[in-house]
């Protein structure tokens, strides 16, 4: 067990150093590495192979609401770039440029995306001509660049991994209603794939994507009491529309401008997996999204019939989930370990006396609970720990935020919880910007959103006291 | 039917204008389109689905011989572009770079990949320490670009997509091993999924890629006789390990450097199939890739029962196909025009008179065969039609090969054929680069490759007349 100790202890506590335990998760597990490139990392197998059973489930959804994939150029020509302002105030600071192509300098510079909007919108307004080419609705899984100071693997890379949908619509309430579904697409797959609970909200007009009339939001609590923005949806109303002169000839005759929405979700997700559910053995993985559901470690391996017995429940398993058989010739204890600290959701031990007693024995990731389960019911057994696992690992996730969701009534007792309680602040607003800007530089907080959920918690404004339009969400944000 | 003349005239013959009926097919059938970014194009819905099925049959194929997909950063800083000599001459010329980051000018310049040897070795100077560490079999599915001067949509543009397979092995007989072995799965994958004939041989010198001491391909011959090379499998040796400072301790406990290879294919493979298989009506798609396989085409569709019957048979249907239902109010001869200008494999009419019968007419897309098939036969009949669709279109595609495959042996005669008679010339060759560049300059062929099946065409060089080698493949190229 020498190695096993070893192994966990190289892993340090969420306790002593929080920001250095999220690293060494990342690094040890093998899900991402650094690089040369300043500010950019490798997304190793085990890190990708979360990423695709994201996709997977992701992308199914899209299809199945009727989202069709495409592919957009990677560049963005300078002037596309600038043609809707707000759009273009907020990105600029932040892109890339390539200013030089082969052996000549271009004549225009082109950044790297940052997001595809007046991409889509170029081509919209070229596809689209009547009201029978509406809606479109457009998806596509690329890469995207934003120059980042500060980065962290998976929560802020210059280059990140995301889709971003781009919908097309004849009427304001359709584009509307497809932001919203969207965002239910968002927080169910959350929830029901990542185990994780999200607050459903939209955003402040000072939080709003550049160039949105509304942008909503799932927020998550991660385990050291920061929130976590997890995916957007943006209803932009005609404005790009406008700016970039996509009309198509409704059904009166008349010219019309469509109207758009856009909606994302990307790596984070994966650093919104290690910091709501591992733990200081390494990651928990919810076993919807683990490339391993179940790791089968043969004990006293030499013994005879151990290996055999080991293979044919492999080959059982691998009919109803993700299974591995782990048959080098590192110690059982070593590979407990090692199994803990990749987050794999159900250990399944098989040893000579386990054969004898046609038995196996099962430990759960999230709990270390040990059951010992009939070879003859296991194929039954396994679908129902699985979803046992994961049950587990959301009411786990939602019991801590609840514990660390606070209310405050006014600003000395949002002050006190913000300086010592980490976690959501929920708080009345009057709904102005400077009680926002006041909130951020004198308690470190930020508005998460407003939540669909309201509560009323009092009649006043948290900040100045006048009356309240809206219960927030407050936090300190990744 | 006007509307159905209508939009086939829209299409150019192909022996009026090859490269204007390649674009009328590309933009008729929404494959891709243009863009405000020059040379870059948008993949539609469309294109993009056959690139979805592309991926999915590649990649299965791609795990079930051991790989697995990472993500590696889409920049390059220079300084690691300039390792390894040989491939930064030959890349360095057409690459964009990167130059400004938000608001500050970057102190070294970052290209954007044009293929991510140099990304993969730095990662594996990382994480390669033992011969425990090896093999590593890679892939990533991304974008990379190149600075074309000249470009059309799939075959040649700035940016593309494709995969990249990138592993590391033990020793020099593992790496060729998995260089054959990748070049065999993109050799199978052409015939049995996009029902193209391909060459499979090993490119000269002159025609490898920068940095390798092996370039293997597959060579497709298109519908004007131009030659595609449609996927390419490079053996390394250990020069990259060596510039990249590569080494793991072995068996014998000391130092070595690994050996590597590289392997990939692109979206140009979607301008093969046009090229391939496409016809004056337009696409032709192999059924493998269709992301329609079975288009449903109701006639008559007022009369009562029609469209409840041809709803029932999509249903059916869609469990063991790719089925689509056109119920909309277009004529079915402007939906026949439009299904065969899209390349869908299959076409079922069902009218009232066919109900009545109780069958269908199903229209193959290859051979315009029209066969009446009874409905309760019609889940039986339409796998053995798919394949009979995608044979068909593999022996048309052999037997024009084989039309447009020529032997010279001495220079006149090749020159004559190089004139006269596009397609695959074979020859033979002393092994000399002078010959190779002269036959390109003289006659405007490039060599193809030297074919694993050799044939003894001559004793001595079409070009120079000196003892011959081996027999080549020539022809102009894509």
């Amino acid at each position: 067990m020498a190695q096993q100790k070893k192994m966990v202890e190289d892993i340090t506590s969420m306790d002593e150093d929080f920001a250095k335990w999220y690293t060494d998760i990342v690094r040890k597990a093998e899900l991402a590495e650094y690089t040369s490139v300043k500010g950019c990392m490798v997304i190793r197998p085990y890190g990708y192979a979360i990423w695709e059973n994201i996709q997977h489930i992701l992308d199914t959804k899209f299809k199945e609401t009727g989202h069709e994939n495409v592919c957009m150029p990677m560049f963005i020509p300078e002037s596309l770039l600038n043609k809707e302002k707000d759009h273009v105030e907020g990105f600029a600071p932040e892109v890339a440029w390539v200013t030089q192509g082969g052996n000549e300098k271009l004549e225009e510079r082109l950044c790297v995306r940052p997001t595809s909007e007046t991409l889509f919108c170029d081509h919209y307004a070229n596809i689209i001509h009547s009201y029978r080419d509406l809606p479109k609705l457009y998806n596509q899984w690329v890469s995207v660049v934003r120059w980042e100071k500060t980065t962290r693997p998976f929560l802020r890379t210059r280059e990140f991994l995301w889709q971003e949908g781009h919908t097309i619509h004849e009427t304001a309430e359709e584009a509307q209603e497809e932001t919203i579904r969207m965002l239910n697409v968002y927080a169910d797959f959350c929830e029901q794939a990542l185990a994780m609970p999200v607050v459903k909200g939209v955003k402040t007009e000072k939080e709003r994507f550049a160039g949105a009339e509304d942008t909503y939001t799932v927020e998550a609590l991660m385990h050291d009491g920061k929130a976590l923005q997890s995916a957007t949806s943006h209803y932009f109303g005609d404005g790009f529309a406008k700016a970039f002169n996509i009309l198509y000839s409704g059904r009166d005759n008349k010219q019309h401008h469509p109207f758009q929405t856009s909606w994302g979700c990307t790596t984070r997700l994966i650093g919104a997996i290690i910091m709501t559910h591992g733990d200081d053995n390494g990651l928990v993985l919810p076993p919807a999204v683990a490339p391993i559901q179940v790791i089968i470690v043969p004990v006293a391996m030499h013994k005879e019939g151990v290996l055999d017995k080991a293979n044919e429940l492999k080959e059982k398993l691998s009919k109803i989930c993700r299974v591995k058989l782990d048959d080098t010739d590192n110690s059982p204890g070593w590979k407990f370990a090692e199994y803990e600290m990749k987050g794999v959701p159900l250990r399944l031990e098989i040893g000579p006396k386990d054969i004898e007693k046609n038995q196996c024995v099962i430990v759960r990731r999230d709990s270390g609970e040990k059951i010992f389960v009939s070879l003859d019911e296991l194929e039954a057994k396994i679908p129902e720990l699985l979803k046992a696992v994961h049950d587990g690992m959301y009411q786990k996730a939602l019991d801590r935020r609840a514990a660390m969701t606070f209310t405050a009534k006014d600003f000395a007792e949002l002050k006190d919880i913000a300086d010592n309680k980490p976690g959501f602040i929920k708080a009345m607003w009057c709904g102005d910007r400077a009680c926002e800007d006041k909130l951020k530089e004198d308690a470190g907080i930020t508005s998460r959103c407003i939540p669909f959920e309201q509560e009323n918690i009092s009649d006043v404004c948290v900040c100045c006291g006048k009356p309240a339009k809206h219960m927030l969400y407050w936090g300190k944000a990744y």
